[in-house]
């Protein structure tokens, strides 16, 4: 069973466009705030893992569709679930929703590179076992 | 007496640059939201105002010092006061603070607009009346 | 025979993050930058078009997949071509290039919308005949 | 006599807010992009710099007038001079105009920073050199 991680964003001005939505750019990184929020959660610190390690992870592959627009003001809740956990990656299945409705889903792979060489590496055994119990 | 209002900012990959640090004009997006969230706290929605009147604020100055920078993950407190309210505008006082160190100082004149035809217009009588108990 | 639009991007520090690299969300930024610049070569002025009509574009999908980072200072190049042309829709393929590397590849779909009713809507027959000579 | 150094800026979507215009902080990424571009004209390579030498440039203060706003599509200059030269910084004066309006005034302080310990140091000596010949 997927465990889902629900995180609250609100609209500010500098995130919408002339369109007067949200610019289909920003939500890209809503879904970011989102997964590292999550592993605040599962205590996980990643501006130290990544300094202590030279590890860190980045975002290989995105599918997105922009089913309704975001506006000004609107709080958005990011719902987020990991899909399946690799050796050196994992995917996300993310949605952006307001009230009902459904506004965006998101299909994210990320990746655990070592950030010196640019090569994908696998993840640390003890972070590997916590994302393990999130599907 | 002048009324602060706190409003917390985490920083996000999307907020830093490659200096390590929270990349310096976003820092004007952080004053952003702590104004826009006061004005939500004052029960003033403004969309709605916005799209009712065709009137909206626009930032007519900064001033900002970067003191020290922000770091991926911190957790800043951005502290806002109205220092003056005119017809037509506001005056800011704003810092972002993380524990005991303050890292930014603000001054941002926000003026009253007709979105229309461009030009400066007065606060509506309600409106002015709850920003002048906040000074 | 599709026609390649290629058009070129310059780094700058607001693109990246504390990786050292263009931050994930921004590379769309990028590949519509691009598409606008098209849009402009081929003299249809989406502002114009947007306030007589109330018909602008949206994007409707991204599939993104990054396959090597871009860093401070690269002179990138955009390379967009027409995929297919619908009624109301268009579907682009565009890559992200530095020299001889593809850094990005992505496939994106543009509706034409009704931005007052917030429905798709036919492209205008002027317009859709100059999108389909690119294809 | 102060040299000018004027370059171009678009205005592209995702520079614009929900009120139709650049949204104000985007307004300072544009003033980097125009201080980089200078560094660049003068062979000075940012990067490389920062990667050798631990050293980089950081904005101190930034004090901008906000006289009339940038549209989608609107071809800006930025127009920068070098106002004075220290041992460990410079100050600009920049302004962005469109056709015969001046858009945007400000004042940019910008700081030479050992990265790694967080403190101001004396620009490199061929460096001040260059610098020195535009004021």
């Amino acid at each position: 069973m997927h465990k889902k991680f629900v995180w609250p964003i609100r609209v500010y001005f500098g995130d919408t466009d002339a369109g007067g939505v949200v610019y289909h750019a920003n939500y890209l990184e809503f879904l970011e705030r989102a997964r590292s929020e999550w592993l605040r959660v599962l205590n996980f610190d990643q501006r130290k893992f990544m300094q202590e390690t030279g590890v860190g992870f980045a975002v290989r592959s995105v599918a997105i569709e922009y089913l309704k627009p975001a506006r000004l003001d609107d709080e958005l809740r990011v719902i987020s679930t990991l899909k399946s956990l690799g050796r050196a990656q994992m995917l996300f299945t993310q949605s952006i929703e307001r009230g009902e409705d459904v506004l965006i889903t998101a299909t994210v792979r990320v990746a655990c590179m070592d950030l010196v060489r640019g090569k994908a590496t696998a993840l640390p055994t003890d972070i590997h076992e916590k994302f393990a119990k999130l599907i």
